[in-house]
């Protein structure tokens, strides 16, 4: 298995299962895939997702080439839309407002993060909700807490399929969430508390400020770590028969890597995994699951715009 | 003290102290006014709210006719829409548009519930987040969220006031929220796990599928119960020192009554007060809160405005 280590899989205990992000997104791609080859021999619209990208960050660009690749492989059209970092926030905006009314586009989403002189919140929140396939508008993220048709954005929708299909049950339990960013712990926590499967479970939410923190991982049935501390998460954080959900990828320097680091987990991965019903690995968990659900709530805004009509 | 046992205060032990519910709003709506007659000496707008209420439910038309009469208390203007039951959904859409437009009007709510055959989230949503003064658009709850400028709504605001202006300290405390609805368990969770005060508590939201729901109270540093369900908490559900905020109003049958029922909370007041730092007692808690609540939004809105200018 690619960059996941061998020794791993002898060591599994009787239990333990992992959860293989990149085998559930690539049947989850293949179904996407299904999906737009009987749209087009119907005669429909394939999907259309438009990516803006502003300045030259590595990363970002990386990010924003997987995206538009991954439309290619699906067979949906893409547009990839690079504005220098010079870009003022008013031209973003235009930009913006071109794409909400251009009726080829299905969805779009603008690469985060943005130059300094760009108000982000302002360009999120100048998306039209029915294009905003990241999920980040509030409006967006409004609808989720009211568990109206909506888009779940794409970190937190990838663990919900990860868990459906995986068989992994969640009705009654003790789900612990680590962080409470606006863009996975929050929505993470309140989409495991809902009432659905996955859903329905007692959830509590830690940060920072959290006083007893090793005691309440402890006491977790599903544990979901997104605090970008590599290898935070200590054998004694996790209770016995834990399902583990990593979302943490930190760089960590290692010169025996070509690229001279290696990706981190939030959890130490080698140290807790035998403790584990259920865990991701790092990198192959959640990672994969994220572009594909950005494809996803792409097909959906098509979809939800053919239901419309 | 109106409305509460006085057998209560000749009780309470050395550290108890009630959450005044009655006092804490009386000293808000004073610096409400005052403010207003500040904006009314330097020649400026009053608050304006308006209110729409559909079809004749009893408990409706009490609840518009008290925000009503606070308004005249605190020195704003008011607007009462009283439509009939066979309002049609097209007609009340269209009355929210001509308020959205309305330049006179700060804010408006429409009063819950609506007849059958009107869709709720529809009008909702119809209703300009600007002038949401009760805070239930779902891009003011995704404003809540990510923590911007928006309106709070009615109940968790006042909850918060309560906290905040009786000096409860939340940082680090675990607070246990009891019920998951939309306008008071779930948007309490995220309000109490912020980076603020209040706020900064470990937060758990428990319901219906709990599956140790005495166990997970009885560890709360702060007890917010919202279930509607009449003394749902008995003692051995509460920690010593523990603050309690009880949020149910539930009239439960009483011929000793002159109404023929007794307005009783989630808690068991009697059997729980003991145990409490601080608890907020039904009637008298955080009922009279809310309306105040609303009273704060539709100041804002004016201030915002002005803001603008």
């Amino acid at each position: 298995m690619r960059g996941f280590p061998l020794e791993v899989e002898s060591n599994i205990g009787d239990f333990m299962q992992i959860l293989d992000g990149r085998a559930t997104a690539a049947q989850l791609k293949k179904e996407i895939a299904d999906k737009v080859k009987k749209i087009q021999a119907a005669g429909g619209k394939v999907p259309h997702l438009a990516a803006v990208i502003v300045g030259d960050d590595g990363a970002s660009q990386t990010y924003v080439s997987n995206k538009v690749r991954t439309c290619e492989e699906l067979g949906f059209e893409s547009t990839l839309i690079a504005l220098p970092s010079s870009t003022s926030e008013a031209e973003l905006l235009a930009k913006v407002h071109e794409l909400n009314e251009n009726t080829e586009v299905d969805g779009f989403i603008v690469q985060v993060p943005l130059p300094d002189h760009i108000d982000e919140d302002k360009v999120t929140e100048a998306i039209k909700p029915e294009k905003d396939v990241d999920g980040f508008h509030p409006e967006n993220l409004g609808r989720m807490m009211l568990g109206l048709p909506t888009y779940i954005s794409a970190t937190p929708n990838g663990i919900l399929e990860l868990l459906r299909r995986n068989g992994v049950k969640t009705t009654g339990k003790h789900c612990v969430v680590v962080g409470r960013s606006n863009i996975v712990g929050t929505p993470m926590s309140i989409l495991m508390s809902r009432n659905a499967e996955p859903g329905n479970c007692t959830v509590t939410l830690v940060h920072s400020r959290t006083a007893n923190m090793q005691e309440v991982c402890a006491s977790a049935d599903i544990l979901i770590v997104a605090i970008g501390k590599a290898e935070f998460v200590s054998a004694d954080m996790v209770k016995e028969g834990a399902v583990v959900i990593d979302v943490g990828t930190t760089r960590v320097p290692d010169e025996s890597k070509p690229k001279g680091f290696a990706l981190k987990g939030d959890v130490d991965f080698e140290a807790v995994k035998d403790k584990c019903s259920f865990i991701t690995p790092v990198p192959g968990g959640v990672g994969p699951m994220t572009i594909v659900s950005l494809m996803q709530n792409t097909l959906r805004a098509v979809e939800r715009k053919n239901k419309k009509k």
